[in-house]
């Protein structure tokens, strides 16, 4: 592990200088907020030394070359809404606070795009696209709180992956202060290029550990006309999981393709207080389909409803939308709020071992007598599963939870899948990494990071360590 | 310029330990076939020292570390269909021919995916889908003989990117042998991940200078039921390119939205010996559209047909689609055919800008007295300007071609273009790539070239030289 130098009174006087007295917090009441995000476990809590709100990209290179200079790491930081920790600065030193570059730049309804500061928030990069009649596809749960700046460094998912990707695909250029303070724009307004290597896509989902991106320009595309809503229930988690893959080649192109099985299904109307149907004994497959012909939808809506059926759905219906996707958005919180001890994990499979990896995951749980609930984005494979807090003692968490996902992560290796689907690896997964990722890669990984940031100074301590 | 050594006897023998004797090539008549691809400027030919023709990926390993320890390049090849050079050994040493690796490991229908060597041909890949059902989207315009490994390399993109995206959108995984000789598979089986950075994304289109793809599980998806080409023929260029962005936001969703001049339709006319509709004035825009209704393909027939006809096409037709996609596949060879001298060129610019693109790159060739021909991925603002050689003396025609590439890439640089949508930098583009590329980008590729390269090995000269 690198030594790092601690911020001292002249450095504070030049972040001042470089961002204005107002853009620089020492308070160490205030800096509280910035040494965590939304990860509960106090092992992934660092407190910063001092945290800066850049106003502009210039100052953001500013602040790299000063970190550098002086060897002080610089952590940059979104809305603090992620769930691995990446946010919380490991060693100290600067946290480089974004949320006051917020301006949306440009959104151009011709040519279908639009260019945005890394502080606005995802909610509104939707609602500015479908203002003038287009779609933004991103769409992660916490779309109503997240940055898009933070879904383009931990390439965020959601609930529309399935049809169109995660964040990763939604970009077509994201400028970035590199980790020596140079500005660059990556990437462009191109469909293609072939052009020297693929730095936009290297960039996105590195967890602002090679850049910190200062502006995004991100595709929109035509709002699909027709959109529609299915709720089909299950009486088990086998009978919905077996269902998933034969939607998925039916050729129906699924926008959302969601699972959430009965004790979520539970948690979040209780959390809500709302209804949901079946909720007695129901596991619950979304499934979201958008057409451009209302033939097509009125095709497909009887295709889900024919495979659901038989597939073994004790009942399919078109739910109201509002509660149903409120009810899935709410999982995050619901667990949150009822036990603050609580471990949300972010599991990705192969589709086609998903429900063997359910029953593995389940037995794994039981077998910890943990209790885990699962919630899906069923058509990528990616799992939601929240180990709860249940009866085991608040002093005996930590090695609890540590040999369950030790039996998990070892698991989800062992089928070709990854620890993280959408959230990152972060500094919470930093010691699974090194255990569990291939070996040449993580090299490879390793050497990329030292060349791109010599001094180590960017958001050191999260994906993995470096010597 | 790093200094490598001469393949030696000693060498030679080593060679033939690792792959056995009827895989080593020494014979010079036989070594200029591997001394270039489809680029026809002797300037970009270089013989190798070597050819090597290795049948599994240990024996790709064992040749790397190899040339690791002896300091001997090593340009990795497929079909040697490429249009930038890439395969030629600039600096001679072994020349690694993936033709032997050419097994369809996999179709999983069930799962849809492939799992392929890189010395497949794409047609067989496409093939292998269409037997079982299923659709792989890549569809290069050589797909009659390029392999799929090349195509990863490059990122090859085609007539259906507008819809599917380029190789790198149909990849779940590759497996390469690292420059350092070592086995990895990047990637899986995954539809999501954020579990450390995306090297698979890097490696392709890196153009066999960051790796060896030794194999690659392929995305294989549902083919839809209805599709359906039209032919619109327009007046001029510049009504027709009007027309792109137009269809683009229309919500049909082409699969192909392709361009041909005037000049591109009678030259492939001529080369084929066919007639094509409207050849004697005629510009084309082909626009294919696939469907899972019949009622969807009428409509967008109906839209398109109202499109096309209120931007200004003399005539809208459903045309006989062997022949015209030939015609539009044939437009390489046939230029080819007519002039051996001629520079194939694979601009790439916004699509929003791509009319005013054309214009200039019309301009420009017109001012050098030169004539260019243009077919055009439209739909993804890839433009295939081709230089054919016309009065200009052979032996003027490097330092012509050289003024003319260098006024049109500063004028696609200019707009937020590229240089190649699709063919790669190869060996051909690396002085332009310096003049152009962005300083930092280009420090940044380098640096991670060296990162995993150390000892610059692998495919050196192509994209950039690294010191």
């Amino acid at each position: 592990m690198r030594k790092y130098n601690r911020v001292g009174p002249n450095h504070i006087a030049e972040l001042k200088a470089i961002v204005g007295e107002k853009n620089v917090l020492t308070d160490p009441d205030k800096l509280i907020t910035y040494s965590q995000d939304e990860v509960t476990d106090a092992r992934y809590h660092h407190m910063p030394e001092v945290v800066v709100f850049p106003e502009t990209r210039d100052q953001v290179a500013e602040i790299i070359r000063l970190a550098n200079r002086e060897l002080i790491p610089v952590t940059p930081r979104g809305a603090g809404t992620g769930l691995a920790a990446g946010a919380a600065p490991m060693y100290g030193g600067i946290v480089l606070s974004l949320e006051k570059m917020n301006k949306i730049i440009e959104v151009n309804a011709e040519h279908m795009y639009m260019v945005v500061e890394p502080g606005v928030r995802t909610k509104d990069v939707q609602q500015a696209a479908a203002a003038v009649g287009l779609l933004y596809a991103g769409d992660p749960s916490s779309g109503d709180n997240c940055f898009i700046g933070g879904n383009i460094a931990t390439n965020a998912g959601g609930n529309k992956a399935v049809k169109y990707g995660t964040t990763r695909h939604q970009v077509y250029a994201v400028e970035i202060v590199t980790p020596t303070g140079e500005i660059t724009e990556l990437g462009g307004l191109l469909n293609k290029s072939t052009s020297g290597y693929c730095l936009e896509q290297l960039i996105m989902g590195s967890e602002g550990t090679l850049g910190i991106i200062t502006k995004a320009t991100l595709k929109l595309i035509p709002l699909p006309p027709y959109k529609m809503d299915f709720l089909a229930v299950f009486p088990d988690t086998e009978t919905a999981i077996d269902t998933v893959f034969k939607l998925l080649k039916a050729g129906i192109d699924p926008t959302s393709l969601e699972y959430m099985d009965n004790e979520a299904v539970n948690v979040c109307a209780r959390y809500l207080k709302v209804g949901l149907p079946h909720q007695e004994d129901g596991n619950y497959l979304i499934i979201t389909v958008e057409t451009s012909t209302e033939e097509e939808l009125e095709d497909k809506a009887a295709r889900i409803d024919e495979i659901c059926t038989a597939g073994g759905a004790i009942a399919t219906l078109v739910p109201d939308s509002k509660t149903i996707w409120a009810a899935r958005r709410a999982f995050g919180d619901a667990n949150r709020e009822e036990s603050y001890i609580h471990s949300p994990e972010d599991l990705v499979v192969p589709v086609k071992h998903l429900a063997y990896a359910m029953r593995e995951i389940t037995r794994i749980c039981k077998q910890h007598e943990a209790v885990g609930r699962v919630v899906a984005h069923a058509g990528d494979g990616n799992l939601h599963l929240t180990i709860m807090q249940g009866n085991i003692p608040a002093e005996e968490w930590p090695t609890k939870i540590d040999e369950i996902l030790h039996d998990l992560f070892a698991f989800v290796y062992s089928i070709g899948g990854r620890m993280s689907g959408e959230h990152g690896i972060g500094s919470k997964r930093v010691k699974w990494m090194h255990r569990f990722a291939d070996p040449v890669q993580l090299k490879m990984m390793q050497a990329i990071k030292k060349a791109l940031d010599p001094n180590l100074i960017l958001n050191p301590g999260t994906v993995f360590e470096v010597d």
